[in-house]
């Protein structure tokens, strides 16, 4: 006898992802710098890459904590899930480059297209609706999520601060691969990863970073973000 | 002798509202209702407005706690603050019906423009570029804001709930403005506004609902927003 329907899954229950490499692109800009930071203190094993290697090993040698470095292709070959924290306007071309080495492999794009004035900051609209839309476009053959938007790189690259309370909203098409990025964010002491929606409904989570800064700006903070009742 | 600068502003120094009167456009529907229950609860003159008078008197004596009813344009003419809470769709006509009504009040713009498929829900953008800055198009006579848009209409309905955690991140060009938004919010126990960025800003605090919505259905929630470090 079968019952009528199967048990809804644990949406807390991810799997387990020590084991995996993490390879983050443009890991010696602030963000990068701060994720591999966070996720090789946490255990992870963490390449950062750079499009001169050089650069990518002297970064990786100044964080410490095991993280390696090497150039954006070697980086991307090595890792099991690769986060993308370029400069909004070195995406497409960063991107467009690595498509062969990126094949099969989970990516986590953590761009945020802006654009700033005297104003302060606004949101640039990629063609493709937004960042993350755009590496799919770009990378027919990987896995590709969004997360780790609204993270301070002041506060991931403060050795003072031990834990890091906020939400990461992560987003994707395919429920097994948001989860390990779920889990990914997990490892961090204060984080957790929640699953936010599909791609489609990434461009607000990329743009609300305009917002934060404009609460940085009144308040002298480093806002971030935390869902309630969740 | 003066000093080099005028000291800076405490951002938390907001202005005493409890005099004010606030209207609720759309006050029938569940967001508007709720909104209105909340504010007449912490002492404040509500009136909820409808396109008819007589439904608007009906949901207020549904409400209690002093809340009156009225046709919007009487609604807009005896507050001071107007809060927009009417659907998407019928939001630029509405609005441009009332622009004479609404001349020199401040408007609280909380809609959000979604579309819903299939695979659930995801922003619709207006020309203008925001339901707030179509609102700033169509009444430029008014002082318009953007606010509330991440409250669940659930909690705000429930009377066993005494405190809703939340922050209102509240919208607009004007300080002043957006100083009685936030001061409003605050009446509401458990409720913050913090200031987070121009109107041009609003398009993603509009849209991010659409992610709220997959959270809500992944998680059984009614998520809201909470903003860390401020």
């Amino acid at each position: 006898m079968t019952s009528a329907a199967a048990p809804k899954k644990d949406p807390w229950d991810l799997p387990d992802v020590s084991g995996l490499t993490v390879g983050v692109l443009g890991g010696t800009g602030d963000q990068g710098r701060g994720l591999a930071y966070r996720l090789a203190l946490a255990g992870q094993r963490v390449i950062i890459g750079s499009r001169a290697a050089e650069r990518a090993h002297e970064a990786a040698t100044e964080i410490g904590h095991g993280v390696e470095g090497a150039a954006n292709a070697e980086c991307a070959e090595r890792s099991d899930v690769v986060v993308v924290a370029v400069p909004w306007d070195g995406h497409a071309r960063t991107l467009g480059a690595l498509r062969a080495e990126l094949a099969g492999k989970l990516v986590v794009d953590c761009v945020n297209p802006l654009g700033f004035d005297k104003k302060g900051a606004y949101p640039i609209k990629p063609e493709e609706g937004s960042a993350a839309e755009q590496a799919a476009a770009l990378l027919p053959e990987s896995r590709v999520t969004a997360a780790f938007h609204h993270l301070s790189a002041v506060l991931l690259a403060d050795p003072a601060i031990d834990e890091i309370e906020t939400d990461v909203m992560v987003l994707g098409e395919v429920r097994a691969d948001c989860e390990v990025v779920q889990a990914l964010a997990g490892r961090i002491p204060g984080m957790r990863g929640v699953f936010a929606g599909r791609l489609r409904n990434a461009h607000q989570v990329e743009s609300l970073v305009a917002n934060l800064i404009s609460v940085n700006r009144r308040y002298g903070a480093h806002a971030g973000i935390q869902l309630t009742d969740v």
